[in-house]
């Protein structure tokens, strides 16, 4: 019998906000009650002479290009720059258990919350319950739901939604560039195992110790042959509620430039992680993402030479995680010695 | 591009509602605006002797027991006698393509129109759409969301839920006696490929010409050792809005009583299911539910005798439909010839 999950707001050492961004950060004032108590990391694009403003009153750490070149120095390759994939050398140099990441452009709503109870809360990645979240209030484990499977797992990632202005592709967004989504669905669900989906990092919380090596944002952006595919390389356990208000619609032409080879790169790349298997002793993340780095120069170097330097930075990636997180890198050494 | 789905009502011989009942049909009523249009298959459970009363102005045919043995013969042994597995003897005898079935105790709100719009309208089981389903007015397939997966495949079952009392399985019911399902999901769902879920009876419509041999709803109820299993045995590609009213909360002890076996039944039956495989030259629903017959009985008949009983009842079920739908019945036995 599962119980109402009570939200246990995450303490400050527990979770770290997230914020990629090329301008100043007015938008926090929105988000004042909720951010205030935690610690933010931005990861500031483009160029680095540029000054920008953090309103009064937040605790944060702000690191331009030349901080992540000076912190990284070679591998600082791994790291996009002109993209807002450059987030993820946030994710690297948090030292908490929660991330929360977050665009500059999202309004209104308070996601994090609903973040921090999905993170809290496990998920039922095995079997479907028809009444989609068993662990809140009023609801349950229906008729038929085996005994065995209603402990559930560990939730590893909290996708958010978007009101306002969907993520929608250049194609789409081409097509119906008045579409708004109006809509709030009042539900979380676990996207079932062995189901691909498609995660935008826009509004995203996850598990740094239980899945943050995996977290990685590929290369995107500057020399690049590929924008906006960042998010999509990731995630599979998420669970849907926290929506936040999208208020700027990016401009779909210059999206199509990015998207474009994604588009039909993708058509590849899916069939390749449906059917991705890792051997056994891949028993850490960071084992599990040089086994898929391998499989990904293997398999996909005959779709671009793009995958070739991809599955390098995705090497560099893990050993930059090790690098500043020497703790898990002992683990992912062989802590059973 | 996705348009949105404008609802195509079904024809009066497109659509056929069966409905399960020991008791005169007063509750009809709440839904004739919406049922009148059809033809209802009302299948009588317990004693043929007594009289169900039908409201006028209804257009019916209705079969008791009596009648049930006298069409199938020795073959009528696979229908279920007092319990609401008996509905699936409605399947057998419509003619229709679609059918919609419906417990005795539902009211409220019009679940047959959305119904109507899932089955005829593509479901998406192998990659998820975090905007749900993307066939709706206002939304779309998002970014990521492969173009060459985004015509979907036919809907095969249309899975309603329930407002009011949800559908708990004993051990549930006796502990949270009082809780009542109020929160209205606004969303339709397609449970991804590969996904179990607990399918239930109660409220749901399915393309009978697509899976109708599969929706057998086995051997329950009298003479059997197990209740309230019938509608578990079925189902995947299956989408969530039609919601119900369900007022009669059935009585716990009972059920417990009926689902008790089940309950550690299931814990085999799940991995069971999980694993199934089905040779390639099972190109017909029928030639799939033989062969799943014989692994049932290879596989299950360890966990209890009854396996046995139904893997020879699911034989029978399909001989019973193909001698009622002999144009399918061909189908199976190869039309390729």
């Amino acid at each position: 019998m599962a119980d109402a999950v009570t939200p246990t707001p995450l303490l400050k050492d527990e979770l770290d906000i997230v914020i990629p961004t090329i301008r100043n950060l007015d938008f926090l004032e929105m988000w004042r009650p909720f951010f205030q108590q935690y610690h933010l990391i931005i990861v500031q694009d483009g160029d680095p002479a540029k000054t920008i403003k953090v309103p009064e009153g937040f605790d944060y750490e702000l690191y331009n290009r030349n901080d992540i070149n000076r912190i990284l120095g070679p591998k600082a390759s791994c790291i996009s720059f002109k993209d807002s994939a450059c987030r993820c050398f946030g994710y690297l140099v948090s030292k908490k258990k929660y991330v929360f990441t977050i665009d500059d452009d999202c309004f209104k709503i308070n996601a994090l919350e609903q973040h921090i109870k999905n993170l809290l809360c496990p998920s039922t990645p095995f079997f479907f319950n028809t009444l989609y979240d068993p662990y809140r209030g009023g609801a349950d484990f229906v008729r038929g739901y085996p005994f065995s499977l209603r402990e559930g797992v560990p939730t590893a990632v909290s996708h958010g939604l978007w009101l306002n202005i969907p993520d929608y592709d250049a194609p789409t967004q081409l097509v119906k560039p008045l579409e708004r989504n109006t809509r709030y669905v009042d539900a979380v669900m676990t996207i079932p195992k062995g189901t691909l989906f498609p995660m935008c990092g826009m509004n995203l919380a996850f598990n740094r110790e239980l899945i943050g090596p995996a977290m990685y944002f590929g290369l995107m952006g500057d020399g690049q042959p590929i924008g906006r595919y960042d998010d999509m390389w990731a995630g599979w356990c998420t669970k849907g509620l926290p929506y936040i208000y999208h208020s700027k619609a990016s401009n779909p032409f210059v999206n199509l430039k990015k998207e474009y080879k994604g588009i039909y790169w993708q058509e590849e790349l899916i069939p390749f992680f449906q059917s991705v298997a890792l051997p056994k002793d891949c028993n850490t993340v960071q084992k599990c993402y040089i086994e898929l780095s391998k499989q990904v120069r293997a398999k996909l170097s005959k779709v671009d030479d793009y995958f070739v330097k991809l599955a390098d930075a995705m090497v560099t990636w893990i050993e930059a995680w090790d690098e500043l997180n020497p703790s898990s890198a002992d683990l992912s050494n062989g802590s059973s010695k």
